[in-house]
């Protein structure tokens, strides 16, 4: 296990010295101003990221061979630029195997991913209808894809970005939908845990996350939404005596999660199931986006009275952290 | 009660003659092709509305001192003219006092309104911050206020629109709100239901109902949300002590209840309190819409494979009832 | 053959009787203002649509078992209402086996489809790339899905609304890509013809086509888009040594043919012959819906000064034939 | 009075020592790329904004007590940055009091702010509608309110933003409607006059302008629209016999004064009045912000055949300066 | 002069005899139900427009001869059908040359042309900008221009739809302008009076007016911007020495004053004259179109409590007249 | 002819010493953080632009006499800051007459211009329209209006953005145009290549293009649809009995090109020849930008997999380089 941690080092001392495993993200090699040539490197840890600099190439401390994607064991110190934390490095050489654990490399979900899965398995088991029981049970039992499931992040940036993270969105959605399908007895429940389970699979052909997380081409070509749609029904196609009209109903959970056209779903939710699918997801990732903010204003030392920054994934809006500000007046 | 609604006489044969009770929505003096005049009413009781045409304005079986607003006693029979039902009325003369009972004129929710009310009441005892239990304690036991919220439809069309739709939303939400709330540990319970209780309060003096359902003209000027929250603001400044934080946050979560600013909120909702809300109350109206399209439906033979008719309020969409269409399957 | 045609009857003496058979497309009984029922019919052919009246149900020369669906013999004669032309029937029975023509009941390309579908297959056999060549004969020799694609319109009202629309609106976009393509060297011809001729292919499923033209449940559940991926996809993977990325481009080339995310394709055209089929189809559609227009007018007696109606599919637009008003000019 | 101006800095010689008082509008430690800590302030006076440096934490010529909000007299000299000017600072202190005067310290009206108030009182007095007349002359001779409606400033940034800038642009919208009233006969000018006297009074609890122009939490949540109209509506309430029908107005002219509902009105001007309101203000604010960007062009010696920039209150458009551009022709 | 006017009719009683003379709008022979051919007319005087129905063609006191654009003497007498006026004729023949005024049968300006036409000569008189002013009195000295300057309707429906609209629009705002300029110092008062003048003249070709009010095609393919810019640039260099820069400035004015893209200016306002211009066009135009709709309401008995119907050029708002509703109240 | 280029100095030694002619596009002094002014200019080549500094402004081999606009020989090295190249002046002088070519300074199109023009002739000279011939025949001919139609960029950035840009596009769209036009009968040929040729004619005067490109005073606030329109018109109304509608045509081909309002066209294309006009010149500036992005990527040495930058152009979508991406695969 690492030592130390990207987000130690806001809090730690200027110019002293520290070791660090790091994930090499990307390198570039740059000029001064005056015409220097130093390395420019992206190093990530499960924390987050930080700029490193190599001021003298030549060094025989700094290793040659690092590359992309390389774990590397650096020495040297952190300052301050612009508000931006970067590292002086001294000392770089690739981890030996066993070092490092890649699992220390990249941000991953703080639960526990056997936890997670198990209450995915348990949803499945509690399915009253058979076909949709076999169809989940075939998809989670093929030993690739329930790994990739179990890694993949939700998201390149904005929501679960992170290992496990799609698995953790999913989880918190099958506890949501439970809770909301009873209210409404229209709603078929296991029609809509599939949807739950199923309407993000295509990430884990979307998005890549060995080296950071990135959008394959294929990915970006084709997208979740039509690779997880082709991925369900050629396992579909394979089970005998699939209902075609269940089929059918289970694509369209997937084919409308987005909710909207220009979000990118080719349909619109036009089963009670699929409409609030599309509400569960948006509301489960708004909240997601909102905990982060907050989480991000507490590590930034915001007072209970500041709103966090701009929110993408919420319209540019600011939010105010309800708990914190009314914790003031009391 | 009544004997005949108007729901029943899709099935009526047609040209028989029936009595019924009935509130006079609207009246007005036509003329025939050949320059005939007749009196063409808008007829309503708790089940639809009906058209209905006078051709003998002097008969004397008809009074002439019926207006808008009465209740009437008709007699004639039913035809179907470009699909839509009309009666041929022969005889009519106002109610007399006790024949007819008003809350059989109106569409009005099928729960009862009492035991509703007893949710929410008991939901607002259930609170633990007690500035807000007093607030809302204050605000319902207001008998005028609490017999208007008791009575008055959600909307004028759309979702809720009948009378007790405000409350039966409000009870709806209250019982998603509190299924919901748990899973997301940041959420203030008592805050989020405050908003869900009084989010439509407004709509008490936005609407009209005594003769079908109708903006007033303040409700035009100034809208449900603006009304609602000037009646909670003056609720609170009379309360000793109300904190005014708390104040700022339950007047924010009125104004973004709808969730945008084309909406007509005139803030986006920036707690998660107001994000929730603004979620829910869309969504349990959109599920109200359906499950009314599915309804229709059935009322009106529909077979199982026929989608709903374009659902104004989900953009134009066609609705397919999934339990119908898989049962066909089966 | 069919003698009379619904086109001829705009220039029909009103009330002559004729005889004429016509595919029922829908029947309905209604009542009219006296409360005498009558039934209504929409009669079709290939060349229109009709009302058809019935007002004496039980005269014995109006068959009972005719059904929507069928194909019968009516005689009666015609009379315009508010500008539609309406059929009064005195007789009516279902045409006996051999006594008409499906052929003759729905609208139905002027183009002779064997040679249409000769041209399809000249362009595939036209092809240097061995994959995509494999690929399209493998789907285009299935003959069910030959016999489908000859015979589907290319959509239910708008452009190509005819029985073997798809089929002519493909071959128009075949010759219009091959004079584009050398335009531009960076195409890849062969990718860009094999998206035009399995960009629509899902409306084979999408659309039924016996009775009139009709969406499917499935395909308003999942759109011909994913219908025609999918159905691309499965025969892809039947398919030894297809190469990957190739597969991902032809798959690419359907989902994002419509060109915006608001018009249903889940993604934007990222390659070169995914931007230009998405102009080609849609500068295709549009000029086939003014080459309608045109023609609608030319019908209607419309004078060379006079624009068209608004054109639904050109954002309302009217427009003006250049050739007939310049011709005034001369 | 101050003797050195932050817009004068412009002109002035490179390293050249000066002294001056300024308001201490943020303060941050930072690092520089040598990882040497120093101090970031934002300095503010009536003139503009400084980046001012102090590279010597320990020189004890530096005052450790220097605060956000605090009043510097401080020595030190100017460079230019990429375009920005900056101050090197060697000597700070607190101002002592009496030293400086805060109105020299942020930007304020350059109009006399008597004479503009005495505008507004002038125009409620010409008044002849009695219950306006009393609605305003009790809320304007509210002296907390008054004081705060003397200072505010119309925005944040955009338009009118400096201290006076919302009495300064109430005064010129009065003249303006004053203008427009008699033209059109419809309006009631004295409910104009209220609307445009009343319609951002929100903005004195909106924002703050103590230390810089910010929005306060409470502002954000609620927005002054909401903010207007509920002191408003409390005033009215406190007036005996206030007409109801004349309270929806007023207050209807404050909610739909920004003419769009997604400019944050929860309702569209619906009366002559509360239309021409919206135009005008509009306008008023539009052209201020014009007359703004053609000053700033001067100050920075742009040329006549010199554009603006682009003006983000006018969607991004770049405006030409009339009068400067032909008097270059003549 | 008419004895009797279309607006009249409105009270007139039911099925009493009466003549009138109307310009014929259109005609068109239909069929009733039963198959009996009949004529439609749309008739219309100054005061508006009646259907006219002939049910007897072959009668001898219907003459043959008439056509669209005859102004015809009919008699006969007026019914209601479905809340619209429709008169059965009688009798039919052309008006005899001097027996009615074609200045009778459209709707026209109740201003006197000649008093409006001296205002708009008058302000260009006042100019003191030589150039723009010999601009001006070069294009209005052209008597067909001018002849049709003061015939011009400013629309077709919407706003200021009748003889004269145009002159009367551009009258109001020179007087609206006047009183705006000498507010904002920075604008050219004669630039901006020259823009209101001549912004719409295009009108003057982009619409015809002989037989109602139409487009004509050159109007339907270039508009009235291009149009009028076409016309003022044409006249501008037949002047010797008009200033270049001005010349760009007023053909700015014309070319920008829709104020968006999206109503057809190809440019945004970019100089201030332009930017007022474009406002007080867009205020004028939807403050007579908010006097057309209150004057409906009143012609057609509508109470003080009565908002008007929805209006096209108000985003399908409806309207309150504010004096009206509080006249109540007192 | 000059020996070094701009896009050469990207694979050069840094601070290795170069001599190079260049214009300069702006010139700025700056100082440094430590007070010391220094010169900044813009250099520009055929091939790109480039950022030169001048540390010792009195250095006597550095002229005082260069202005913007100016071509200089200037000696120094290259060096890269933060991703993007820079030079170090040493020496700088105004070059000599002869020295070096304009024709060099400015990016300018890779084809010969004597034969773009001979294509324009050659189609010209094709037309069987007599009309259209003499109109396009004495456009061209005008030798000023011909030189700067050879010369003109087609854009300020984006598309076509070099010299002859506007004649290259020009030349694409006649190609094009002739492979579509035959492809639908209802299109006359001539009316459509006329309205390619003229399409942006505007942007003669609407851009220069001596000092860089840009927009001028008169081509931002009239736009080149209007200027081009007007040309056109100007040159017609000289031509003796040219056809009205023909007239008509042609400006509406022109004002409507760019297919939508809110791109600035004031009319929609309403003729088949103005809607094909639109679409081929949106896809050939659209395929052209995709080129020019396919060269960056491969100047900037990105792999077969690496998706471009996001296109303005093209609503911010990345893309993908067909042939490089399967070339790998294979």
């Amino acid at each position: 296990m690492k030592d130390i941690y990207i987000s130690d080092l806001a809090a730690f001392e200027e110019g002293k010295l520290f070791d660090g495993f790091f994930l090499v993200l990307a390198k570039q090699q740059r000029n001064t101003k005056n015409n220097k040539p130093y390395l420019n490197l992206i190093l990530g840890d499960k924390t987050g990221q930080l700029e490193g600099r190599i001021w003298e190439l030549n060094d025989p401390r700094i290793s040659k061979d690092v590359e992309r994607g390389d774990i590397v064991k650096a020495r040297g110190s952190a300052s301050r630029f612009d508000e931006r934390l970067q590292m002086k490095i001294d000392q770089m050489r690739k981890a030996a195997p066993g070092e490092a654990d890649l699992s220390d490399m990249l941000p991953s979900t703080q639960y526990d991913v056997d936890s997670l899965w198990r209450t995915v398995m348990a949803s499945v088991e509690s399915f009253t209808n058979p076909d949709l029981k076999l169809l989940l049970t075939t998809m989670l039992s093929d030993p690739d894809l329930a790994a990739a499931y179990r890694a993949a992040p939700a998201a390149k940036q904005l929501h679960h970005a992170w290992l496990g993270g799609l698995l953790e969105h999913v989880v918190s959605l099958i506890t949501l939908a439970d809770r909301v399908a009873p209210h409404y007895p229209m709603l078929d429940r296991d029609l809509l845990l599939t949807g739950v389970i199923l309407h993000d699979i295509g990430k884990v052909t979307e998005l890549s996350w060995e080296i950071g997380f990135e959008y394959t081409v294929e990915g970006m070509l084709l997208g979740h939404i039509q690779m997880g749609s082709a991925l369900t029904e050629k396992t579909i196609d394979r089970l005998p005596n699939f209902p075609p009209r269940l089929k059918t109903l289970v694509l369209h959970m997937i084919l409308s999660h987005h909710g909207k056209l220009e979000f990118g779903s080719p349909k619109l939710p036009m089963i009670p199931e699929a409409l609030v699918l599309s509400f569960l997801d948006d509301l489960d990732a708004k909240m997601q986006a909102v905990a982060n903010e907050f989480e991000k204003c507490a590590r930034e030392g915001k007072g209970p009275d500041e709103l966090t920054n701009k929110v993408w994934s919420l319209d540019q809006r600011q939010l105010l952290n309800t708990k914190r500000w009314l914790g003031v007046e009391k």
